[in-house]
């Protein structure tokens, strides 16, 4: 009992710094617990009830240590022991990329998982979400996540795509599947949709809730350039289009039981994903006959009018052609977005529905520009597909 | 010609500093690349034509930053723009598990990917080996490895297992495949063959140049525990063979077109996952029919004569019954493993040599209780598996 007194004294005294060193932060509500996406047996960091993270990290000798998280450093404070331990500010639902510093250096937490975003592999802490049960680890039936390693001749590279396939698929050796091609945004890679996107867990969660019909879900890496000869200037043009439709889908079909039309293939994606994937679908109408966008649009990042006798080179020109040839057209945005989206993905609704084009449109409640929207995207969007 | 004659000049002096931090080193060759498990684009960390590491970090505050890497820790030293760099000696081929120590902070290296080891994900690097085409990435048929998660009724909790099924598993519906078990050390985890193990890309090419037969590969978590009830008191006991026999194996046998009996399942591990596979081999040898053990024996970490009568109760006691049931007894050690690994395989071997048993013994050239070692030995092993 004199222990817990202590140690709750001991927590208010270090509130109490921190405090000082952010003024304008309240004292924290203590209950915080381990994040759901520490590594195995470690304590920090943790999130309370109000949201708020509190990282801890033993530097010694260090000066100063801070907590770098929605583009806000938080000072935080060392103890006789020479562990450093500080919290943020309450944060938005859902997942968010974080980072410490110490003296300068940008480091990853020691105790998270690590996830690619921002260009780099680094810390990643999971705020529960109202919603969450929808991407939960339940004990319904799992499908796999495959690592699939091929060679690019476009690229002329090794490229590596994850596949999702159903539970039942290893079993029932005769069903063949239709397929979503699922993209990732701009400093994310392949490995996003499967690891903080929780696409596969998304998909179980639906299938065995008989809300979504059983599919195959290939994410790949949207990074895609030839070889250079000689010097190049500027912005390498992307083949990523080149590689999704000479490539991958080829290979998907012929390693996969898919269904291979149009009708059973659909694509989409997040952000730059959104933006390279509706490009791809409007170029590619006999391959693919729905698309999502996940907080993107092809006239990112303008909000201006958009002409649809030249936007795209007229693909949105014949409205009523456009809506015999979608199945779905699905377009999502979280509230809390930060310019420019709700401005480009405002005046893209205009465009459509000034050319009376059918979409689906759905906003994600207080979440900005970040996985937990996508999540829900996702989760929104799948139950549509192929039925 | 100005500014490499520069470079070269501030490269000389950065090594100057570097030597005056470590009196026993010599100046590096100049010859330093990129490692091949760098984060894509980085730079840092780099590897010589010596074996030399040589790492760099952003830390303009920090007052000591260090390379710490094979149980040393050498100095690095910071520029005018508050880099730091250092480099190590030379270190044996192969990959190895290191970190950045920033004013008394453990951290990984921003510029590599990362992998669990000693108890962390953590950074790691690869020292180009003479014999590397072995576990390259070629343009070969490649195999996929799944992620499997699976709710544990005997744990109470979800595990998670990878498996590598061989290129054309996907393709042709009919045909059943071997299955070999195969676990990781201590402090490491599920993802290790296939990530630092290179344990899919081993396969591919063996497979690819007709020296092994296709067989299916199950890495699992050899840390498996019930759910305790009340105190406990000291370490718990391992379920870890209780896991593999009554729920993976029939969840593999359910899941993937296996051949389920023991002619073709075999399990092998490495170091402590070598002590555990001896174990669930000898008491299931209805079960499995091959054994491969990479540098760990069931006796570790005595070096006493081993005495049949007792050991393992009793399971070595009649060898000319062993040599009837063991198709393959497979032993592989690297020559610079430190105490107690050749003391404690050295006596399990005296201990067969008494009794009779057939084995097989291989010994890595030059490498350590390390990735190198376990790579050779999966090779050599899996050649001679199955057939």
């Amino acid at each position: 009992m004199k222990k817990r007194i202590l140690l709750i004294s001991l927590l208010a005294l270090l509130s109490q710094g921190i405090c000082l060193a952010q003024p304008n932060q309240t004292k924290a509500v203590e209950d915080f617990k381990p994040s759901s996406v520490n590594q195995q047996g470690k304590q920090f960091p943790q999130v309370n009830s109000e949201r708020r993270v509190r990282v801890s990290i033993s530097a010694p000798e260090a000066l100063k240590v801070q907590l770098d998280i929605g583009g806000v450093k938080y000072d935080m404070v060392k103890d006789d022991k020479g562990v450093w331990t500080g919290e943020s500010a309450p944060q938005d639902e859902g997942f968010h990329y974080y980072q410490l510093n110490v003296d300068g250096a940008s480091v990853p937490d020691q105790g998270t998982k690590y996830f690619y975003g921002a260009g780099r592999w680094g810390s990643g802490i999971e705020i529960p979400a109202t919603d969450q049960e929808f991407y939960a680890l339940k004990d319904v039936p799992h499908g796999l996540v495959s690592e699939n390693t091929y060679f690019s001749k476009i690229t002329n590279s090794f490229r590596r795509c994850f596949v999702y396939t159903p539970a039942g698929y290893e079993k029932d050796a005769k069903t063949r599947y239709p397929v979503l091609y699922l993209q990732h945004g701009s400093f994310e890679d392949e490995t996003g949709w499967a690891s903080q996107g929780k696409a596969n867990l998304i998909l179980d969660n639906l299938i065995a809730a008989g809300k979504a019909v059983q599919m195959i879900i290939v994410m790949d890496n949207g990074y895609a350039y030839k070889p250079q000869s000689g010097e190049t200037n500027g912005r390498l043009a992307s083949a990523f289009e080149e590689v999704m439709i000479q490539e991958i889908i080829p290979m998907i079909d012929a390693k996969f039981r898919t269904i291979a039309d149009r009708e059973h293939r659909a694509i989409a994606g997040l952000s730059m994903g959104a933006n390279q994937t509706m490009r791809i679908i409007m170029n590619n109408l006999g391959k693919f006959a729905s698309y999502g966008g996940f907080s993107g649009t092809s006239n990112y990042p303008s909000s201006d009018e958009i002409d649809p006798a030249t936007f795209l080179d007229g693909k949105f020109k014949d409205g009523a052609a456009l809506n015999k040839q979608l199945k779905i057209f699905w377009l999502g945005l979280g509230t809390k977005e930060p310019k420019p989206f709700p401005g480009s993905v405002g005046a893209f609704r205009k465009m459509l529905e000034k050319q009376g084009i059918k979409y689906v449109y759905y906003e994600s409640p207080e979440t900005a520009h970040e996985w937990l929207t996508w999540r829900r995207d996702l989760n929104e969007f799948a139950q549509r597909l192929f039925k």
